[in-house]
């Protein structure tokens, strides 16, 4: 047996303080083999790996060396945030690090076959970070101002655009990839000038009266919850207490009152989540770290109203948000288009993200529900199957006769953006997802199973009869139903609670123990049992003294299922979509041939079937479904007919001509992929929802 | 009998040149009395005459000054096509002159109760024409250049951004507004500036080798059709060359290749209509215009081939075209959303601009039915019953919780907008709106009437035995489907031909002949009737030696109808429209108290009724129907839910709870107004289309 990794609470994202008060508690994680580790693997050896490459060609990195005064030439990037390209990769690689501590000493792998073995190339990995943490050293003001747009084009006029100037936003970021570097290495070059920024900052901002010159906020949030975990990773009460300021400040119209700069309404009062998906959701995310450092019950109860409006009315089926391509802003209450669903791949991530630091805080499942809908599709679809290519937006459809104009928001997949946020916000998640798997009770005496993959997870129980507790995961999750989980490691003859997450979409499950011969439960559960106890709140709580060498199987029911949207989401009614486990599944023209997919018509009284296909897309499990085409409708100019007059029902105005193709009616097979897996091949039409009629 | 007006093919938009070759001919029309009458005079008594100031408090006379030199100060908008704001209410003010001849000579009116009286305010609406041409004129650089923002803002540094620098679109509008004003009273104050405008492009434009110095086009498109009116007004036939060369050069890249600028594709390749909605028509309309004036039957398939795209696969059931709020640009076909519907004031009325060009160049009826449905709906819910508030956008829902920003593209009506291309576009089209209504065949044996008004109007029979030709129509259309003609004039004893147009929706109609003993037909047609020769493309025809005193009485079935789209239409799956005549209908809020809108389902069992209601709305007749309102959905947290799996059909994840307010079932009457009448009450949800289960 491997040795134990030290617990991923000091090494992943979210740390919690020492007056944190919170539900659970983050465990350590490990995923060695599975779904996601393949996922990984990719971001290991091809993602990650390219960025620095990718950051020199956008011209990042020369930025950096015209700040420092290194170098001459023109300033490269349309916006005055590309140098967050470079922190987020900075944070995916450090995340990255974690996995490989020998990384972070020896830029030469010692066992570059190693099952996290990503490839740094030349120089390594831990010499990539280094070079460009001397090159983010260098660009930095001696008083602690850093900005490559501000200090090369704009003659380090300072916060005078907070609007649009994202200084703050950049700022955040940084911090962000310095508590990464600091916690995966334990080096403080990055951490160093994080924290003179950070002091910069604390001198210039404040409350009217504080003393400090200016009462302002940034127009895209970010900085709050990276000066929270600042305050985590240094102790340091007065980044918290910035934190706070900030977000607190949002909403008084100090940027003009807009709902897309998050400032129409404080967020103690907004009935809703509004505005710019990533801008909300990330202050969002603060707002729920200073209610767990602070207990402010207040605030937790604005964050669990936010979400369950986002949630209930303005989430996508793919976990993706964010309705409108203008303003990349949250639509009305159940407006959820489809084939202009924006969900832009870091609003998924911030989706994330805010919902871990909910699942901490609560303790309730359903955090975690959207959390695994959002990984494997809204969040996973905004990388390709070779870790190259990106997607800005995802959509949950493109019609026939789409014409795609290409640019950031193409549905075609682009080698990276001209605002390229989401691709190092990928790396970084991926980087860092074993932190999302696993957290052991607040009050010490069980350990929870958030997603499942395979790996070794690792908590403490704590009190007199506790000590570690390890507990190796096995499953072939998403594709089989699966867990076996066993007992490693347990810390004696007291009795503590292995909980796992029964998923939200899941109705009926089976549970075995295989423990000593005193225990030999096998239940299969149904879902919607209300006399059910261990799963009324998602969470299946197995108590025993466990041992070593005892095993839980788990096996949730992955039938195929038809799923239907409440009939306010106007853009999908009459349609259902097809999903199974945790994936959603959508149709591709590509495996569609002799017509479009926008004719097509699902059947539901065929069964659905399935079919592994080892060869496709890396591996997936597809669905098949039968359907038919409509006959093509009036061929006529006008495409509205009348079907009721006074008179009572009437023909069609334009009745439809013969044509050619199948005759409607024909069964036509229909081969459902995984969303996640969508636009790998020809690009071409794609559709989740289908028509019923 | 008032003495009959001049032809107002003489005064009106789109006089065609001696080469044209065309099926139709512009002849005269009056409105003086009906709805288009009423909506006319509150734009001659409220839009029109408010203009001035308006313009004078947004700036724009100002910034005319600031580039005479005649005052000082900082140029007032943000916009760099701020002039055409000027320019497009001149040629409203123009066309509205044209009809109150004694106003263009005369500032104080002889008759201010006359039947088109608008009220020009102190110094009349010809002294306040006469005054803001002045300040055009003195704005005018002596080489003929004329643009406010590139003179004060950037130093004259010309047509060094032709993508986003609009001077061709600003002299394009002060173009038309030139032709308007010496066409309206022939005077050519105005029409001097815009020759030497003109003719100072004509010097500095041109493709390679022809001795201009620049080959280019301007990224929003409208010099050119204007050009096509100045050759028409002058003679002059460079100024049509000089249009077809613009027209020609779009798609070649020159401004970056974008689908935006209409850049991407050349128009005689493209497939279908694409960019920004209103610089693609306005580019159409002058392609029709050249395709009209040089009887280029290529130019002119591509039209007719790019209309029949619009209008089957991008046109809003309203009229209303232009799918996307980002870009302002046309969606993929069928792609027609409703809440997010962009249908911007200024596209409808390129529509209609442009395919009354189509009409008159191919004699077919649907363009007129086109241009009907757009008037009715997509273009007059632009401006409110009171002529004072604005919509820039025109959506076809609003939804229950809908949060309005506020800004230009509010569901709320506006005073006047940042961007202000729409209210004095309305105004241009209503003042000019006579000129859309009939006119002459091409062989000169018969007159056509396009829409259906209150007026008289007048044609020329050509030949020997023609002469002037008089007919008067009385109606309450669109509220009554009865249209009385009566002959007036006649010339003699050859006959011709009396066309009227049954509109795409009528599904019955009758006719009546009350002319002399011998002709007493008296037919009810069948729209769909394939043998009824006289409706089979959309005109009734009747052929006639006319004589004065002769009466014709079309009777169009006005029952009311549910309407159902192309099911590719994704965006109203499962619903219904109610239509009646050419008016679509919608319901407001604040109608149906007790609930909002997104929750009601309307019972096509039940039937249509109807109900005038003079005090509601200016008067207007609501369609009564039944409907309930649907149970609340499952209160959980995720608005989706499992209705078939592999073990068949199952239950809702979560059942509906039981709810307050009505009981689903229970039938709640649905009031439906005119969709144009929108938004002129208290401000709340609104739908065109309903669910109907």
């Amino acid at each position: 047996m491997p040795r134990t990794r030290p617990e991923s609470s000091a090494t992943g994202p979210v740390r919690l303080g020492p007056d944190a008060r919170t539900a659970l508690r983050p465990a350590g994680a490990g995923i060695d083999a599975g779904f996601w580790h393949t996922r990984r693997e990719v971001n290991a050896r091809t993602s990650i790996p390219q960025g620095p490459d990718l950051l020199e060609a956008a011209g990042n990195l020369h930025n950096l060396r015209l700040a420092a005064g290194t170098t001459k030439g023109e300033y490269q990037g349309a916006y005055p945030f590309v140098d967050t390209d470079v922190y987020k990769w900075l944070e995916a690689a450090c995340w990255q690090l974690a996995q490989q501590p020998s990384l972070a000493s020896d830029p030469t792998p010692e066992d570059p076959g190693a099952d996290s073995g990503a490839d740094p190339g030349p120089g390594g990995l831990a010499a990539d970070v280094d070079r460009i943490i001397a090159l983010v050293a260098d660009a930095q003001r001696p008083d602690g101002y850093l900005n490559t747009w501000f200090q090369v084009r704009k003659g380090d006029q300072r916060y005078q655009d907070l609007r649009w100037g994202h200084e703050l936003y950049c700022a955040g970021h940084l911090i962000q990839a310095a508590v990464a570097h600091h916690r995966a290495t334990g080096g403080t070059a990055l951490l160093d000038v994080a924290r003179r920024f950070a002091d910069h900052i604390d001198t210039v901002f404040g409350a009217p009266g504080s003393g400090r010159p200016i009462d302002g906020i940034d127009g895209h949030p970010e900085v709050e919850t990276a000066l929270v975990e600042l305050y985590r990773e240094t102790g340091e009460r007065r980044y918290l207490d910035l934190a706070g300021y900030f977000v607190e400040r949002h909403g008084h119209g100090l940027l003009g009152g807009e709902a897309y700069c998050q400032d129409r309404v404080p967020l103690r009062a907004a009935a809703t989540v509004e505005g710019h998906a990533v801008r909300q959701l990330y202050l969002l995310a603060a707002a729920t770290d200073l209610a767990t450092e602070t207990a402010d019950a207040e605030l937790r109860a604005v964050t669990e109203r936010l979400w369950h409006a986002m949630t209930s009315t303005k989430t996508h089926l793919t976990g993706g948000v964010g309705a409108h391509h203008d303003e990349e802003d949250f639509g009305d209450p159940y407006e959820l288009p489809n084939e202009r669903a924006y969900c832009e791949t870091c609003a998924a991530i911030a989706s994330i993200q805010w919902s871990w630091r909910m699942a901490l805080l609560t303790g309730e499942a359903r955090y975690s529900d959207l959390i695994e809908r959002t990984l494997y599709n809204g969040f996973l679809a905004g990388v390709s199957l070779d870790g190259e290519r990106w997607l800005y937006v995802n959509p949950l459809q493109v019609r026939d006769g789409h014409t795609d104009h290409g640019g950031d928001q193409s549905a075609r997949r682009t080698r990276w953006f001209r605002c390229a946020c989401c691709p190092p916000n990928v790396m970084r998640l991926l980087a860092g997802l074993e932190h999302y798997v696993c957290t052991t009770d607040a009050d010490g005496r069980g350990l929870r199973i958030h997603q499942y993959v395979t790996g070794r997870h690792t908590g403490h129980i704590e009190g007199a009869d506790g000590g570690p507790v390890v507990v190796r995961a096995e499953t072939d999750y998403p594709w089989d139903g699966t867990i076996t989980l066993t007992v490693e490691e347990a810390p004696g003859d007291a009795p503590w609670t292995l909980s796992l997450r029964v998923p939200q979409w899941c109705r009926s499950y089976r549970v075995r123990c295989d423990t000593r011969p005193d225990h030999r439960p096998d239940h299969r559960h149904d879902r919607h049992d209300q006399d059910d106890a261990p799963a009324a709140d998602g969470w299946l709580r197995l108590e025993r003294t466990w041992a070593p060498g005892d095993k839980v199987v788990l096996e949730l029911d992955l039938a195929p299922r038809l799923t239907a949207a409440d009939p306010r989401v106007d853009a999908v009614r009459g349609c259902v979509a097809i999903e199974r486990g945790p994936l959603v599944y959508c149709l591709e023209q590509v495996d569609h041939p002799g017509g479009g997919l926008d004719d097509i018509v699902l059947d539901t009284a065929h069964g659905l079937t399935l079919r592994h296909r080892p060869d496709l897309l890396g591996g997936v499990t597809t669905v098949l479904a039968t359907g038919h085409r409509r006959s093509a409708p009036a061929g006529g100019w006008w495409p509205y007919r009348t079907v009721e007059a006074a008179g009572g029902t009437v023909e069609a105005v334009d009745p439809a001509p013969p044509t050619g193709g199948p005759a409607p009616g024909e069964p036509v097979e229909l081969t459902a992929i995984p969303y996640y897996a969508w636009a790998n091949r020809r690009s071409g039409s794609m559709r989740v929802w289908l028509p019923t009629s």
